[in-house]
């Protein structure tokens, strides 16, 4: 009994640590491997502890991998922000192209992406996916504002659309890109299968350049109809 | 011995049978509770067999859903091709609005559309891989077809783009849409998270309007530079 009341006894800052080295295990392995090979034991091994310590600091896997996919939430929307504001030329396919570059960049991210609606937010409790969702609002926030500075006819609900047909391609493009090697080996071999050999960035860039070209054109109708 | 062997030798019509009723049953449990929740023990209690007499239909429960989403890829592309064909309106919204109805009233297929590349591509032999892609190239074809004849100024590349964009948002917005009961009442609870709710047609349809009006509108430009 003393070790494990021990344990518990930790300082807050002692359990901060101990939380940051399990998901940065979990982030590793998840950059090797592809997230969907990662499991809870997988992840205790890295960080040289037991499934039942490790379950102390996060309930799931699925919890893990969330807490991952809400940081990587905030690290893409600085980095988003930082590159719009830093876009000199005018237009929707520089907006576009930085959504591309900057989602192509982060693949493991885009793995986590696809996963979290489908398979993540689906085994943890509420208050996790409550935290997530509030966290991937709060990284919103500075995207709207920096497309908006670029994009002045584009209101709210038109960048929310974007950010989710950015992330929903970015997520199913990273995923029919990367199948794994046996598949991979498949589509290069069989010419009929060329069309499942998808290059994220390019094709992220080409679709929503349409997609914000699209946005802003109903947004000048709408002002016309107003004003007209 | 003897019953193994009897069974083993059923007509190629029997066989058939047998595995029309393992899909049915696949695609009922999956309507029922999403796929996701549906084990290849479910499905083969669900049609009265043992599971390791399944196995001799399907190599995995895996397979069984890529049949699915299969079937489900041919039976949209008709309902599409004819949706477009019924078109009166000209322009990119009706084009959009076909796709987003014909997807969002089918639920079931766009749980399966985003489960394919994530989940049921990779627990499956190369020959069902290979299978798979060559059904949904196939079901592609019309599609195409029907989108130029409405759309002539677009390539068959563009059509390309918005059927990825449309199958990858349809599959991550029915996912959103549908998160189970828990976490639906959590989003209903919380003013903070009603951007979580999504109604997945007029979503679809908005988003697909701004692409196709994009990839429209530099389809124009495209011809502009080739004969300016």
């Amino acid at each position: 009994m003393t070790a494990p009341e021990f344990q518990r006894a930790r300082s807050p800052e002692a359990k901060r640590r101990r939380e940051a080295a399990i998901l940065e295990a979990a982030r590793s392995l998840g950059r090797e491997r592809g997230i969907r090979e990662v499991s809870l034991t997988d992840i205790a091994a890295a960080v040289g502890m037991h499934k039942s310590a490790l379950l102390r600091y996060f309930e799931t896997r699925e919890e893990i991998f969330l807490r991952l996919t809400a940081e990587g939430w905030d690290e893409w929307s600085r980095a988003l922000s930082a590159r719009l504001r830093d876009t000199a030329d005018p237009g929707p396919a520089p907006v576009a192209r930085a959504f591309a570059a900057t989602l192509a960049a982060r693949g493991p991210f885009c793995d986590l992406l696809a996963h979290a609606p489908l398979n993540l937010e689906r085994n943890v409790s509420l208050g996790a996916v409550r935290d997530f969702k509030l966290a991937t609002l709060a990284a919103r926030e500075p995207i709207t504002a920096a497309v908006r500075d670029r994009l002045p006819a584009l209101d709210e609900r038109d960048v929310t659309d974007l950010v989710a047909t950015a992330v929903s391609l970015a997520g199913a493009l990273w995923q029919i890109a990367n199948p794994g090697p046996e598949v991979a080996a498949l589509y290069r071999g069989d010419p009929r299968l060329a069309h499942a050999v998808v290059e994220v960035e390019p094709r992220l860039a080409r679709i929503l350049t349409a997609t914000v070209t699209g946005l802003v054109a109903a947004a000048g109708e709408a002002a016309d109809e107003a004003t007209g």
